[in-house]
């Protein structure tokens, strides 16, 4: 059992807070049961659990513990004071692991029939990335395809508000204009939000194979999405404020897809 | 102009950032041009405006400051190094002001026919209410009555979130017992999101007069909602979550009620 709070391999967890270090180690630190269980479940490389039983609320952390280690992590007890030095935001569950950064390229991607895909440009936070991932898994949309992102996707920030979402084989990174060559290829519609656009999302058919597209918070789209085959959308705003929040706008336009292709 | 850091006014508006300190004065401060003027529009009495040139983005700023003093807020110019004191978050845009709490109750509500109303209950994070209260002000939602709120409605993260949507005259706080009676007296539907409902929401007819009502992040709406005449209603989940984020159901329902109610 790890006591000490000097102990190296708790200092080596906690330096993945960091960027820089997730980046040159190609690994990422996931906090929570649930987390784990779904990074897990969504195929990425578990390379080690660190879990303090003191901290467990249900006896699902015992199972996910074990999960972990069937699939090959380093199993580490910890302490209570030594578990305390890993601690992110206000909550802790008992489990916190390590896994190998997942890269997935649109190449990976498999479409089924009348795909619906969401393209998202810009975000510049990791809460409103991992919240849009979250909604898009709740709306069962087929893939995300993040493009040149400024930020981490495997930020813990963006893990957490996700729920892990991040780590499905549909969340994919690619260029604007690999985006754009792979939804063509693909022959998706392309609708893209705009404040200044005319046509209101609710009016389009989204039983089409299609992709919806979101800008950041600050700049919206790039000009690579002005292109004649891309459809300008628009959510009305009807108060005093301008905008939604790219992560409530992107969950509105999502359900209203499913919606319509619930009707048969 | 105010110079130093340690001037009494800098340091009574600092105070506001604490909870205690604003109900006991019964004001909160508000930070942001945009923000100020909004509250201000919502009609909310202004106390004093603290201004520093430096630090202003556009020339919406030196009329805001005209405004805010037009409607009677002592108006303070201070000095960069003093304003940086006042910071919240890491944008600072050469405006705080400091505003009275507006208490409104439903007896002040005035709602329109056919009215659409949410309801939202137990919401433990501020910038949850915001998000909720900004995309009910998108969706042109006629009230919101926050139920027995654990948080300070007028949190400065909340008038963030919000977009100052906070201040409006439409928002209003009441017990659960308050607020269902209110809800029966007008004859409005009480629709309450449910994890285990079996209806969707898709199904419901939003051209009715109605509430939507929603409970808090983690334990969901209280038993005041499990009366005969509540509909529980459902958002289908597709993915590995449970659940979506409070704010981002919220915006999916108001906007399902906007689209049905914009077909004529």
């Amino acid at each position: 059992m790890i006591t000490s709070r000097q102990n190296p391999r708790i200092k080596a967890v906690s330096a993945l807070k960091n960027r820089s270090n997730r980046e040159q180690q190609a690994r990422t630190v996931v906090y929570g049961v649930r987390e784990s269980q779904r990074a897990l479940a969504a195929g990425a490389n578990v390379v080690e659990c660190l879990w303090c039983r003191d901290y467990f609320r249900t006896a699902e952390a015992e199972t996910v513990v074990e999960s972990l280690a069937a699939a090959g992590a380093e199993s580490l007890e910890v302490a209570r004071e030594a578990f305390d030095k890993l601690a992110y935001g206000d909550r802790q569950d008992g489990v916190v692991s390590v896994f190998e950064t997942p890269r997935r390229t649109l190449a990976e991607l498999q479409l089924p029939a009348q795909p619906l895909v969401a393209v998202l440009e810009g975000v510049e936070k990791p809460g409103n990335l991992g919240a849009v991932l979250r909604s898009a898994d709740g709306a069962g949309l087929d893939a995300v395809v993040v493009v040149d992102p400024v930020i981490d996707l495997f930020n813990p920030n963006a893990i957490r508000a996700s729920v892990a979402a991040v780590f499905q084989s549909s969340v994919v990174v690619a260029t604007a204009s690999e985006a754009l060559a792979w939804l063509r290829a693909n022959e998706l519609a392309i609708w893209a939000t705009r404040p200044d656009a005319s046509q209101m999302y609710w009016d389009l058919d989204f039983k089409q194979s299609g992709a919806i597209v979101l800008g950041g918070e600050a700049e919206g789209l790039t000009e690579a999405w002005q292109a004649s085959d891309v459809t300008p959308i628009a959510l009305p705003m009807h108060g005093v404020a301008d905008s939604l929040n790219v992560s409530v706008a992107a969950a509105v336009l999502f359900y209203e897809a499913r919606r319509q292709r619930s009707i048969t």
